[in-house]
């Protein structure tokens, strides 16, 4: 979530597929081909499954090739821990079902070595959520090396960084990770970092899980190289959470509303009003937020809080999704 | 900056006179009886002073009878230490003008006792600019009551609370603050707050002074008791800078904009649009901004650092104005 | 544990009931008149029930009539979280044994009015147990006035306060609680203190309970008003953890070990090295030592992880005793 | 800093050259060969160069063959901005001097790339100054890259990483530095570290730069690689200042200055005193700091504020020293 581009291209302010899928039928109206859509609702969340199957669908939708989980939830932002333990546990087993993808050489049984990254800047609250999941995460490499192979059972060696972003480090994120990655060898990266979302109702109570890597800074993306399995040379598993909304979008949210008001539907004046153009909205947008402009994000009042929250329940659901003696009964013991 | 009344009272969303007293022209067109206003360029800034002279303009703008005196500065929010330096310089100008103000029984040659009060939860960024100008303010009042009187030549006592907010202690902040002067007895109180704004341009780049109090939580608002000179017993004053928009403040501008537009001017279509009445502007702006409505706050993408450096700048001003010792080029030395 | 009197005065450097009383014992080699000791094995911890029955007693141990309850446990030290939890359940129990002292008026049953107090300095890692007691605590005053009657059914009015220290707020510890008491008319307080101890096994291994009130800043200090029923005009029980032990104790305790090893026994060497004077003795503790002699602090090398530690095992026992609803089995999930 | 080998082997428990060297000294009793000395006495400070000229000095004094500086100053542990400028400047003369050595093959006027890394642990305030030197310093090798040819005068690309610890990642701090160092192929790697010493008189008040490398949680250590120049492949400049004396130093000094008091000197106790064999030594030692022993360190009180004052320090002598444009009298402006 480091910088944005262009502050007007609406398909790049979210980060979540399963927005851009929505945007995207909208304006075509129509079911999009080559998108796969698969529907669930447990107790207390409503699981999204989306997959791109091909670069023409990718293209429509602004979304790499690959899977792409949401797990939407309002009780993500009560502040009820037990709802919080319930959560890791769902967001553990969606996370299995990606691990399990071909692209990973070895099964979790193999006990692969897994490289978790917290993207993201800690001295920035909305995007301190990366750093702060490697806080609580249980990091167990050091330990296994030393451990003798019978003691290991149930062990799985997981290794951890939060790198920090190129404003603090002067290093682009992906060359730093790149190098890490040559030396310690893991069989799977999982990336966690902050989001964008375009619709407010997403701000932290959405986790998206992804097995198509992630840019940090963008949603497409120009950098020379991203956190995917291309660049990195291993698969990677991206685990991310709304936590600001792009003003921009409430600005243009607010002039789309007018079109389509129903009180005014219909008369000659919203058939005026669609004829706005694209320049003229920029027009609006840039009076309304100069001088902030892109720079200007939208959060929850309690953005402090629901980090810190958030981070947990990530951390949780990464520690019973690696290590097998860990489950939604004893979460809570092994946050750190 | 607690919480708020009802979001759809746009006159409440902002704690700053300068823009109540814009709003308020705005919808009458004309100038406001009892309320002058004085404008002053300096370098680097830009001074308002505004007095409400009766209750009738107090009524009128919505803020009570007493002094509001703004410095307006894009430097507040670039990086530049000597520009801080300097803003520390202007803002102690400022507020000795209003510590000589008839409420305060001593002068500040009589070394008065002041006690500082940082509002605001340290835990919520854009609520932390309180605690913050607390953390680097130079307190002195313990080692004055030590030392000899010829040794305390150029010191005045200062003491210093950061009380928390009613959600982190389960007791009314004027109710601590109340008990804690009726102890102390300070000559002179002065509350840092940090406080909502309705224009994005002011955000971290105004800071406002006055003499007339401040109700944690609310503009005028509803509370018994209020950080006052009626309720606390002293002379108060209050030092803020606005660090979030309530979000309801940009969708409600976006469609006066599009009212005012000058590429639709004079059509039938912007003739209806005006006739969009006020509970279909409430309809809208929930409609885009559900679930959060009033608890979406918008903020500089870099609102973190923003807090520590208007923090140092609000820290060093009353070190300037309080210790003759201390000036603009030696103020730095002096942040704790 | 703000600063200390002299550093020669053994004595006065240690905050621990349990240590006075043993260390008094060795001086003298008899059981000590009016005071009482109780003591019991528990799981995991040993307890010990210290009633100091009247001013002779209190003087010649150096601490005041009435009961000290000191839990000892490894565990506390070990990250294991449900052997915390289990702690906070012992102190809860031992705590609730105090509540019901004659000195208060209401009973639990009754729904007292409750002030914790978090003493310390956030800003100095060991110094800062008090403050993060306050973080993790249940707060409930101001939701519990504004509940009707009948849903307040298991809630127990609690408000909280972190006070700082006198350098960083330049008023007196106790005149700021004695304001904030005479408004907020607490029924009893509770005051939350990181203790010096003189024995480096109790460092963050013991917790002390205490209805005597507690002087920041020292033992038996020379201040002029404490945090006590007296001064107060309320009840106070005192929770604290040792974090320190003063680098005068170690110096100290070599040369006695020295003057009792075994190996060296009734040799005349050990029987000259006895002779060594109180004067010696503090000129060796000064080279040993210089130049920071009493301000030099001796901490476990994860202090900052046992405060955090610590201080949620503190807040999860409070929050049992204090509300019906809150046990050892749910105690994580109210943690804040 | 991170972890210590047998607490018994007094030499290394000090990271100092300057103190193993005078403790080989008082050993031997007589110079040491191939150990070059030269003392300066500057203002406010001292300054000790120490060049360890081959193995064999090596192995006398447990130090790697190289250059050693120490600035001594009690000037670093007090809060006077002015002075801490001064020594800033100080600081950056002397790493000025180490960065012109031989192992450098481009000059500061080429424009090196620079990676200064930040060891340690940022939860553990003694251990924290490296990552805390890292939060200050200006990094500038992303806007050097950006910048026109001639746009660059007078900035030096400089990158930063703050890796954490062994505990924190499950990696090892070298093998992660090697890995980014193989990416981004600095000129020059400046690492900062927290440091153990023997002498109370040190701590915080003595700032040590070498050119040999550093071993992260030891003194001459273990490891299978370090973080110096054969390791690394590019020279390595460590800075570090001590923060800690293990106590197992003191409890050993107090026995040391017993058997060398004048009071008792010549005397028959003292000569038997003096037969105290190592394991006797030990065995006292153990009685006097169980259960903690290795894992008990002694620290001043403030150390909170001395760590980042200290932190100040050294990243204001890394922006001297690197950038041309950058001295005594601006420092403070660039302090991020």
């Amino acid at each position: 979530m480091e910088q944005k581009n262009s502050p007007f291209d609406l398909h790049l302010l979210t980060d979540l597929a399963v927005e851009s899928r929505n945007l995207t039928m909208q304006r075509t109206g129509q079911e999009l081909e080559g998108v796969r859509l698969d529907e669930e609702e447990v107790e207390h969340a409503k699981i999204t499954r989306i997959r791109v199957m091909n670069d023409r669908a990718a293209q429509a939708i602004g979304k790499k090739p690959g899977d792409y989980i949401t797990i939407e939830t309002r009780e993500l932002q009560q502040g009820e821990r037990q709802l919080h333990e319930y959560l890791s546990g769902v967001m553990a087993k969606e996370i299995n079902t990606l691990v399990n993808y071909p692209g990973l050489t070895k099964s979790l049984e193999q006990e692969p070595t897994i490289l978790v990254i917290g993207l993201g800047n800690w001295n920035a609250t909305p995007d301190a959520l990366g750093p702060r999941v490697i806080h609580h995460l249980l990091v167990t490499r050091h330990l296994y090396d030393a451990a003798p192979a019978d003691a290991r059972q149930g062990m799985r060696p997981v290794c951890a960084l939060a790198p920090g972003v190129l404003g603090l480090t002067g290093i682009e994120t992906a060359e730093i990770l790149k190098g890490v990655i040559d030396k310690v060898h893991p069989d799977l990266v999982i990336a966690i970092d902050a989001l964008a979302a375009r619709e407010t109702h997403h701000l932290a109570s959405t986790i998206q899980i992804s097995n198509t890597g992630i840019y940090p800074g963008s949603g497409v993306g120009n950098q020379r190289i991203g956190i995917t399995q291309e660049d990195m040379g291993v698969p990677v598993i991206a685990v991310g959470v709304p936590t600001v909304v792009n003003s921009v979008t409430i600005v243009n949210d607010t002039i789309d509303k007018l079109m389509q008001d129903q009180n005014i539907a219909g008369t000659k004046m919203q058939n005026r009003l669609q004829q706005i153009n694209d320049k003229q909205k920029q027009q609006i947008i840039q009076q309304v937020l100069q001088p902030y402009l892109g720079d200007l994000i939208m959060a929850p009042r309690g953005i402090d809080k629901l980090i810190r929250d958030v981070g947990r329940v990530i951390a949780g659901g990464l520690n019973i999704a690696l290590h097998p003696d860990i489950n939604q009964e004893n979460v809570s013991l092994y946050l750190q």
